[in-house]
């Protein structure tokens, strides 16, 4: 039996820190749930879009902790220039640009309109003359108009003509659809990949929580509703056979989305998010044992999300190695700073696994 | 302009009156929101399963609402016999038994198993031959067995085929499949009542929320989410249709489902349950307005169900017109006595419409 495995120098190609208070209680859980690597989001408020901001929260963020090696996005709005983004990307200050859709998620009233890119089409060419990355927040946002209904369930697989367009219009702009959540995207980007040849150009992140949850594990549970939320029992099996499978064009993004337990614990406008940060690596451990696939987490936590995203030695400001350890623990209640709380997924739940770092 | 319309002596046929200091808040609240008589439902805990125990309940409601004309449930589980149910029946003392799906809703842990209901055949026996009504929850419970997914979406269209055997098996059983939330349940309700002649034997109540709800409002509200849950536009669309249509077979069963604001405001294990007692007919109006269909209201909220379950002026402790009245009001965010609070639907909205009671 496997009592321990060294997954090396993991990574996490989504992660929410956030700002202040939240911002100190999360920022150090990276290491603690066993990630070396946080790709950062930029939707704080206002967003991101500057050098002076993203330079600033690395620093912030990288005073929290030493250890953890951070990589930074741009938040995709109309603040952006080709200009800045050449600038952004010579300084290495940024890895890539995230789109929202407005209004579909915490924090994207700044976002786009997925249903028109164009607008941000001279944005997208810098991106790939420069190789950065464009990671997607794919859903459009819900409508009822006859014939063309948008709900929180089709959402996700609405969005999935407007990546191929983008892709097909920036065939080589790295493009990372991220969090998906359904079937259809795990076939859409199976389906892009057995067309291209050569370097991976459209990736998939997937979250630990979504390897793990279906719409009926957050009706009536707002500790579990996120965006996009959770969908049906085919819709799960799919992501776990993707996460599992050793493609190297799906590779773990936590999409870790902390908010106080009170903004939780609420029974009407409860935030979006699943705070899975502090215990990222041991939640994935459970569902690669289920599927009797542990020999795959490496790929998928590891080497696939670091690949894709070219990172080098020189950007690691650590290269301890994380360690796999069957030993059980249990999930706490909340984790807390002062006042605040936050309640982490699968709370007072038992796992099976824990990590350890290696120093190297 | 329609400013006030007389609705008669209205009915809500499915309310969930609770026990205790509940009862005590809630009862008063039937008349309030402009219903006359009320179908009480028997899940307290332990169910209602006995003679002394629903004549007593019935007592308790009476007193805290004496204009209140209440009708009465059993709990259908092994505790009912043919010769209870003959004596029920003889006595007058209900005038229906409910069917949950173990496990599928609040407080539905005694109840029967939807894949098998052969062992209560002898009780579907006993009540056709009384002319009782069965009310049956319309759901499969959850299951992510490969190839019978069954989940809170789809659990509704999984229980059809076993309403449609019922009504073959006992095809002088009146049957009412409760707070229908799907398209599929429309369709199939209205295949059997046009293949049969006659006498209305299978019929479908619908709830207020569910005319106004999709899942995306429960997604993150909580104070929306109950069971079965509200599903997609187009399943919202075909509920209007069918509530407002004028069919006999469709009608008003609010589902009206109290619980504690605590018991809403949670991260984990929230209740499910929308209350909608203390503004039934208001919401109602909402829908019915905005569809051009006030028409209908009344055939929806007083004749079609009361036509149905048969009922007799001798039964009614109280017969004044319940008048709707073109007047806006604001929901309160909570409704409360002494500690306990409840959360309205729609708390803290405005709705255009009132109601007044006319003596008779």
């Amino acid at each position: 039996m496997t009592t321990s495995i060294d997954l090396g120098v993991t990574a996490d190609l989504h992660v929410h820190l956030r700002e202040g208070q939240m911002m100190e209680l999360i920022t150090p859980t990276v290491r603690e749930g066993g990630i070396s690597i946080a790709y950062v989001m930029p939707n704080l408020v206002p967003p991101i879009t500057t050098i002076d901001r993203v330079v600033s929260y690395k620093q912030q963020l990288q005073a929290l902790a030493p250890e953890t090696t951070f990589l930074m996005t741009f938040y995709l709005s109309t603040a952006l220039t080709p200009e800045l983004i050449h600038e952004a990307a010579q300084k290495r200050a940024i890895q890539g640009v995230k789109c929202y859709p407005a209004g579909v998620t915490t924090n994207s009233a700044a976002g786009v309109d997925p249903n028109d890119f164009s607008l941000f089409y001279p944005i997208f060419k810098a991106m790939e003359e420069e190789d950065l990355v464009l990671n997607l927040h794919g859903e459009k946002p819900s409508t009822d108009k006859d014939g063309e209904e948008i709900h929180v369930l089709n959402a996700e697989e609405s969005f999935l003509p407007a990546l191929a367009k983008l892709h097909a219009d920036f065939p080589n702009l790295r493009i990372v659809l991220e969090h998906c959540t359904t079937k259809a995207a795990i076939e859409a980007i199976d389906k892009i990949n057995n067309e291209n040849k050569g370097e991976i150009k459209v990736a998939a992140s997937i979250t630990a929580h979504h390897l793990s949850l279906t719409v009926d594990s957050w009706a009536g549970n707002p500790i579990n509703f996120c965006k996009p939320v959770a969908k049906l029992p085919s819709d799960k099996k799919a992501l776990v056979a993707a996460a599992t499978s050793g493609k190297p064009y799906f590779f773990f993004g936590s999409d870790s989305a902390p908010h106080p337990l009170h903004a939780k614990s609420k029974h009407i406008g409860v935030c979006a998010g699943v705070f899975s940060q502090s215990l990222a690596v041991p939640y994935l451990a459970e569902v690669f044992d289920k599927a009797n696939a542990l020999d795959k987490l490496k790929g998928f936590v590891t080497d696939f999300g670091k690949d894709f995203y070219k990172i080098d030695e020189s950007q690691l400001v650590n290269k301890d190695h994380c360690i796999l350890v069957k030993r059980e623990q249990t999930v706490p209640d909340v984790i807390s700073l002062d006042g605040l709380k936050v309640a982490p997924f699968k709370a007072g739940e038992k796992l099976e696994w824990s990590i350890e770092w290696r120093k190297v």
